[in-house]
């Protein structure tokens, strides 16, 4: 589950935001969204924590009872903290930041109207730019989740059975997963990214297009329509298993291909390829480096190799091959064609330039990568090469 | 997982809110949250579902490729969508339904900005209010859970050995719930409930309140602060397993106690004003009666029994004693002193009358009670009584 999350490091990340605070001249910014109030207090709760350029935090707090630190205020509604604000001598924020992308339209209203602000901003871009910098107490809660991650996949060789489906396998990785400290949920940012726990794609439900954002679909079921549909593995088939690694409330992200029998040597070709990818992002990666580059140079690779029409998907190809990683599986930077964002010191991205071959299934893989001073280094340190089953 | 949902079943739940747009003089509704369109499709997809008050569906869809249907149009932004109505000779919409409680405030604003409407509704409501309503196939669909349900509940005392953990228990029984066909996932309305397949709580950890707006707390871990947190199994405990029935789309909601050696009569005792408290439910439930009533009707044998210190927790009282229940696991009508609804016919709710012994834990039953033509239906039929683990 990874170590509490001190005071120290909490007035760190605070310091951080009231910094930007000041350099956008706004007053105030109020956060009410699991993952950013966890993010600054390292706690969760119901209600709003509201953020001043400077001075202390003040969290007014709908549920759990009890919460003991300074500046708590029990409210059952929003409209309470004005009022609340006065009595501590402190005037209405003017102007004020607000989670545009997160508070649903008519909680963000709500909000708005309780301050009447005379400018507002977005909190959640603010934040998530924020959060996408880790502090070494992050990067060390990540690798805590990578070890964990690799010790579980180390594991998965032994949940194969001959006629296994891909939906029994990942229950069995899933099971794992839990026994050894996976807190379940995984999080994820924006409204239409249903998961549960990771993906297993085998065979050619790996070509199938899913409705989320994520870099392979897999068709799942009516409910969830991504990943395993209940394919039964057989020989000539990949199998990609993309699951969490929340083993930590920090998320890595990590694929490996596992194959059944003898399998087609275009597969193992276009997995070399793929580590191939990841071996020249070992060498331009680094502080400074732009991240469209990084889709741009993995993507002539991929050209000169003629792999484009499997790159990424057949029927449906993601637009990205990398997205940044911590409290939520999809953080920035993103490592698309069109991102303005540049590499920096102490980012963490998944990297998976992955390619899905006909009849085969997907091949490729993916690790989590932390920016360092000069270059990148791999948290996700396992096994690359095609893993046979038997 | 369930049937396919037909192109009957769609066309009836269409028809219904089409009959409601009508009634509210609204030009149309624009459903982009994948539990609303997986209701109005029977298939989720990423994108806009354009449902006017009169004529055809159409789909606006930016994922996943490949959907077969009439009247599907690609499109990689909302801004194409009026260009592409008016190619179909159809007039933009003056009057506009949007899922104010579900959109994130910048994707609304957004969609405003497309169409300018002269006046606006909340979608959310609409729909949720439909939807609490079950069809005949929705209400087969719950009963497939329920069935289900009951029979993992079946299966949770093998997974007791001395001196496991609650969460080593919940771990046993989320495993034996993926073989039986969960589909992992539960979908739960609003932006502050995260949970994870559900909760165990044993002894103490019952009386910890929780961020989140569930019956029960329990202290869980601080990225996810609610259910099991690593108590050690001791006699004298009580046990409430509270694990989602998610083996269809459609969700059952179940508790059962269960006990370690020897408990004291006091937890006996309330249990049993849980079980006096359904049975009084079975008795005046029935289309027409006041939700608030059945709160009240319920508080009125909590107080008689001297048990109000203990209802629904200790430290944190939650102020409901049951819910609706369908593809989310908080859906209308709400069983609270304040709720404005009436039972209605095929109406599918949860009732939870739940104590905590200090000291004991919980106890109480939760069963998931379908509204029939006059009265109430259990459809999780299933040892009520404390189940001892030895």
């Amino acid at each position: 589950m990874g170590e509490t999350i001190t005071k120290q490091e909490v007035k760190i990340r605070v310091k951080r935001l009231q910094n930007e605070l000041q350099k956008i001249e706004m007053d105030c910014c109020l956060i009410s969204s699991n993952v950013n109030i966890f993010y600054l207090t390292g706690m969760i709760f119901s209600g709003y924590l509201y953020v001043p350029a400077e001075g202390e935090l003040h969290y007014f707090v709908k549920r759990p009872e009890g919460i003991v630190c300074e500046n708590v205020d029990y409210i059952y509604k929003p409209e309470q903290i004005p009022n609340l604000l006065k009595n501590k001598g402190l005037k209405l924020p003017e102007t004020l930041l607000l989670e545009a992308d997160e508070l649903v339209y008519s909680e963000y209203i709500r909000l708005h109207s309780v301050f009447l602000p005379k400018r507002t901003g977005n909190a959640t871009t603010l934040l998530r730019g924020l959060r996408s910098i880790k502090t070494q107490f992050e990067i060390e809660q990540l690798k805590i989740s990578a070890k964990k991650h690799c010790e579980v996949y180390s594991e998965i060789k032994k949940c194969y059975r001959k006629g296994i489906s891909d939906l029994d396998l990942q229950i069995e990785i899933e099971y794992i997963m839990r026994q050894r400290g996976s807190i379940g949920i995984f999080r994820a940012f924006g409204s239409n990214m249903d998961n549960f726990m990771g993906t297993v794609l085998a065979g050619e439900n790996a070509a199938a297009p899913a409705p989320y954002d994520f870099a392979l679909g897999g068709a799942g079921n009516s409910a969830m329509p991504i990943g395993a549909n209940g394919t039964i593995l057989k020989d000539g088939m990949t199998v990609m298993v993309d699951m969490a690694g929340n083993f930590s409330p920090y998320i890595t992200d990590m694929s490996r291909v596992f194959s059944v029998g003898k399998i087609d040597q275009k597969a193992i070709n276009a997995h070399n390829v793929s580590l191939l990818i990841h071996n020249e992002l070992k060498n331009i990666a680094k502080p400074g480096f732009s991240c469209a580059d990084l889709y741009n140079e993995t993507y002539k690779i991929v050209e000169k190799e003629n792999l484009s029409p499997y790159f990424m998907g057949t029927m449906q190809q993601a637009k990205f091959v990398g997205h940044g990683i911590g409290l939520q599986i999809n953080e920035p930077p993103v490592l698309s064609p069109r991102s303005k964002e540049i590499l920096q010191k102490n980012m963490v991205f998944a990297f998976e330039p992955k390619f899905v071959i006909p009849e085969i299934g997907a091949v490729g893989i993916e690790n989590s990568y932390l920016v360092t001073d000069s270059g990148i280094e791999n948290l996700t340190i396992f096994e690359e090469n095609i893993i046979p089953f038997q």
